[in-house]
This record gives structure tokens, C-alpha cells and sequence, in this order.
């Protein structure tokens, strides 16, 4: 059991947060991470409100959140609505200023989680009223910036430590086993938000060929890109980009981006019926460095009792060999 | 006291190896890590052998290592003999393939580090015959790659396990406090290398202008780029960029590399003008996102102290917090 203030304050059984990756964290997968002792999340993604919606309805009684990309949320705001009804146990933000929807939370009493990527997105947020940031390094698969986990994690700490000492902090990004929840923590984390790990889960919504992929590949495989946005017309921000793996989509149009948008009109279908297929070839499959970490896909509840399990053993000196 | 299988099989009294960080690691803080009970390199660079001569005397009889830059080391090897005839503690070679020069540290008795920012390049390093692998990530100032620290150290520590298992694993990328050493032992590895925080010492051959950019710098102040590579026509590997401070020089060429190609001729030499006289607008500074984490320059052996003894306390149980 490790004890940590984010398990205090949230009530958990341990300090890991599952990742409200779009499309593949349904309420399954938030159930049984909630169910093992974590804080499960819904990937809200994009906002389509039907689909929150039936995803909380899937997590059944489990006490889970939901997270959405802010920016998109500012345009389709119907889904925090559904979110809110549902009485989630956080509310996760990412990618865009927090500030507007932060009353809206703080009316309905549900703690705001906010994943940045940068100290000064750290330092909005915690001015926001963030209940716990999430410093997310480049490693994470999907949407992200540029900085690494490991500088960024401390140097949030310390901001926090000094100006927001009540807020909790997160590290995202290449955290996939008990070695990345102990090593968060000796970095000034309260737990880990994990992405890759739960997304090859048998509860993720994620197809058999893409999870095969995923198994199949190094860290050094994965690349970020903004291909993936570009042919499906979503307006990301420039500064973020996504990590997928490298594949022949990524091959193809990655530095050409110009002549991606030109195509979009045919390749747009193409890519999103792929992706709908599950197909990692002519789609993309989103997972972090971490791939490299992953050598099968299990029930998120084992996942995360393994996690813990072997962060236990490190954080008891585990760590030391000889030799 | 810390002890590793790096602190027993180099005699060490702590397992931190200092960067052979190019013209700002000379004998006076090789000398310094060394006395302080770590391992303290040589910054022999771009293969200057008289430089390299001087500072392994200014190192007087400290026992320490010198490191080089691979593929430039193959143009101009003479460099390595005036190593080798200093009987130096280690070698270590980055940035190209070490199966060249593996012999020659072998029939000198000399351990071979090889610095390496993938997994596949860290393979290669093992089958060389490397003693040590430092696995560095993208966080790192200087020269380097795209991986994070974070999910590269223990993706190679698996591999090492299976294959490896007598090589040691270094880890390098934003580590410049105890926790990041603490960190860095959880994910799997004997020790790490420091570069940025011993580039902020007294005994670094740093300019107090560039000390002071780095001191008032965040981690979100740093990018990689190519342009300090351009300006000098240098002939790096185009995978490699070097992270740097963001300052009017970056700001101007980053994104207009065939500009500055076509202009290497004027700008060359004020930036090398620049750099000797610790300019850091108009040439670079080159730290990692570790300039975050960095508030003062201090002696190195006072700053390898305290990484050590915060990396005790943490190891000991420091890192719960309550609240």
C-alpha cells in the first residue's frame, strides 16, 4: 500500500490515475481501474456528448472521472454538461486554458484535474484552482508538447512547493510499470497519471492489430507528428502534436504536411475508416515511448496491482543489485 | 553513501559521472567530481589533442576519464591517443557507432563508456563490448536525440537484463538533484550523468554571463535545434540537434536553417566570437531543461554532496509527504 497525499485526498487504495485517452478509455476500462484501487478516467476527448454519456453508463456504479481536450471543449460544452450529471470524481482538462471552466467545476464540487506540459501552463493552472496538475513529458503517446518528464516533474514541484503548496502534482508520460510510479514519486509526484499501459488493457477500447502493434514496437518506434490531426481536419494548436507509432501513414506524410492538407479531401475518409477498423497501417495507433515497456496487454486490475506491487518493493530497496 | 554496481566497479563513493560537456568541462571539475568521490570526465569534444592534453593536466593526479564525440574522433583520432596516454579512468564516446575504437580500449585496458539516446544504439554499444551505457535522453543540454529519459533508462535496462547483464546503465537527461539520481536508480539504472548541473559549477569553464542565462531559465526556456551546428560548419549527424537556451540567436535562424547556411560565411565568425567571450545572445548556451532545477553556481564537490544526500533521504523514506 503506498500512501501518498493525492490517495488521501481522493480516497484510493493507490496513487495512479488511468489516462482519459480518447476513444479508448470507455467506461469500462475507468471501472476496473477504479475498481482496483486507482482513480479510473473516461476519455472525453473531442466532446461528443452521447458517447460521455454512454460511457459513464458503462462504468456502471465504479466511482470514475472524465477527461476532455479543452480547447474543443470551449466549442462543444454540451459534454461537461452530461459529464457533470453524472457526478464524476474529477474532472481532467488538457491541452487550453482552464480558467473558464474552472467555476463551473468549483460550483458543482467536483476537483479539477489540469494536465499541462509546460511550468507555465503548471503555474496557470494552479492559479486556475487546480486540485492536482498533471506535468505530462513528451514520452506520453497522443497530444503533447516538447518538455521531458523527468526535469519537468521536479521543476513543477518546486513551483508548487512554493506558491501552490496545497495542489497535488501528476506525472504523465512514460510511466508504465511500479519502476516509473517509484521513480514519479522520488521526483516530487503525489502518483502517476498512466496512459499506454491501460490502453493495452483488455478493457480499452483499442483493436486486437493495433495492441499487436503496440507489443511488437521499441520506444524508439513511436513518433510525434501532427499527420494524424492534419487529415482529419482537427484544428489542434500548432505547439501540440501527437505521438503515435511510426508506421507507413507516418512515413508517407510526416514532414510533408502541406501536401497532407491538399489530400485531406481524399485521405481524411481513408484514415478515419482505418482508424474506426482498428487497422495500425493506414491509421495511426496512439501509445507513448513507453511501448517499449510493454510486453502484453492484461486486465487494467492486474495492471495496476503489478504497478503498485513492484513499486513497493523498489521504494523498500528493492532497487539495489549487485554485482 | 550510495552504493551500485557502478560505485564498486569504479571505486567510486558515489555513483555520479560528470559529462565531458565540450569546452565547459576541463580538468578543474573532472578534477572536483573526482575529489568528491564521483567520476569526472573530460569534455574532449570536437578532438582538440593539445586542449585535451591541458586539461588532463590541470587535472593533476586526480583520477579521471575523458570523453569524445564519435564521428569526429574518427577524422582526428590523435586526440584519443593523448587520452590514452594519460591512463585515463574511463573513455566515453557518443554520437556514432564506438566498434571503431572498441579495440583500442580494450588492448589500453581502458573501460569504455558509450553514450546512446536509443534503444537500438544502445545494443550496438553492448555488443561492442561497452562497460557502461548511459542512456540519454532528449532532456539533456548539448547534443543529443528525441527520447525521454524517463521510459528510455528502463526500456534499456530490460534489454541489458536479458543480454547484457554485466554492462552497466547510466542514465543522463535532467538529472541534477537527488532526486533525479534517486529517480534514476528506481528506473533501473547504477548511477547517472550529470551534465548541466556541473556545467553550474565554479569549477566549470563557463562565462558568468551564461551562468547567469541559465540561472534566471526555465526548462521551458531551452530548445533543440541545429543552428549552433550550421553557424560553425559543423558536420553533425542529422539526427542530432543540441538543446540550448532560447535567446535572439535561435530565435532568429530556428526554422530558417538553408538561410543560415547561406550566410555561415558572416555569421560564423561572430558566433564563434560570441561564444569565446561567453556571449550568451549572440552565440548559445548550451544546459538542458535541468536549468530549471539549477538556483545557484557552487563548487561541484558541495553541489555532488547534496545531490547525494537528498538522494539518501529520499531513498530512505523522504519522499512521503503528507497533507
Amino acid at each position: 500500500m503506498i500512501r501518498t497525499r493525492l490517495t488521501e485526498r481522493f480516497g484510493l487504495a493507490a496513487p495512479v490515475v488511468s489516462a482519459p485517452m480518447a476513444f479508448a478509455a470507455g467506461g469500462e476500462l475507468a471501472a476496473a481501474v477504479t475498481h482496483a484501487g486507482g482513480l479510473g478516467l473516461i476519455g472525453g476527448g473531442y466532446g461528443d456528448a452521447d458517447w460521455v454519456d454512454a460511457a459513464f453508463a458503462s462504468a456502471g456504479n465504479a466511482r470514475v472521472g472524465c477527461g476532455f481536450i479543452t480547447w474543443r471543449l470551449a466549442e462543444r460544452p454540451q459534454a461537461l454538461e452530461v459529464a457533470l450529471a453524472r457526478r464524476p470524481a474529477a474532472v481532467m482538462l488538457s491541452f487550453g486554458d482552464p480558467a473558464f471552466f474552472a467555476p463551473l467545476l468549483a460550483e458543482a464540487g467536483v476537483p479539477m484535474i489540469c494536465q499541462v506540459q509546460t511550468l507555465r501552463h503548471a503555474m496557470r493552472a494552479a492559479e486556475a484552482g487546480a486540485a492536482a496538475i498533471v506535468a505530462q513529458g513528451a514520452e506520453a503517446g497522443g497530444h503533447g508538447d516538447r518538455r521531458g518528464t523527468f526535469a519537468l516533474v521536479p521543476e513543477v514541484a518546486d513551483w508548487l512547493a512554493a506558491h501552490a503548496p496545497e495542489t497535488l502534482l501528476l506525472a504523465a508520460g512514460g510511466v508504465a510499470d511500479g519502476r516509473g510510479l517509484a521513480a514519479a514519486l522520488m521526483l516530487g509526484a503525489d502518483g502517476v497519471l498512466v496512459g499506454s499501459r491501460f490502453w493495452a488493457s483488455a478493457e480499452a477500447r483499442v483493436s486486437p492489430a493495433m495492441h499487436a502493434a503496440a507489443l511488437a514496437a521499441s520506444g524508439d518506434d513511436t513518433i510525434r507528428s501532427s499527420v494524424m490531426d492534419l487529415v482529419r481536419g482537427l484544428d489542434w494548436p500548432g505547439r501540440y502534436t501527437a505521438r503515435v507509432l511510426r508506421n507507413p501513414f507516418t512515413d508517407r506524410w510526416h514532414g510533408r504536411e502541406e501536401a497532407l492538407r491538399a489530400a485531406a479531401a481524399r485521405e481524411g475518409p481513408a484514415w478515419g475508416a482505418a482508424f474506426a477498423a482498428g487497422d495500425p497501417e493506414r491509421s495511426n495507433t496512439f501509445v507513448g515511448e513507453a511501448a517499449g515497456l510493454i510486453r502484453d496487454v492484461r486486465p487494467a486490475g492486474e495492471i495496476l496491482a503489478g504497478m503498485v506491487a513492484e513499486a513497493e518493493a523498489l521504494l523498500g530497496g528493492g532497487w539495489r543489485r549487485s554485482g
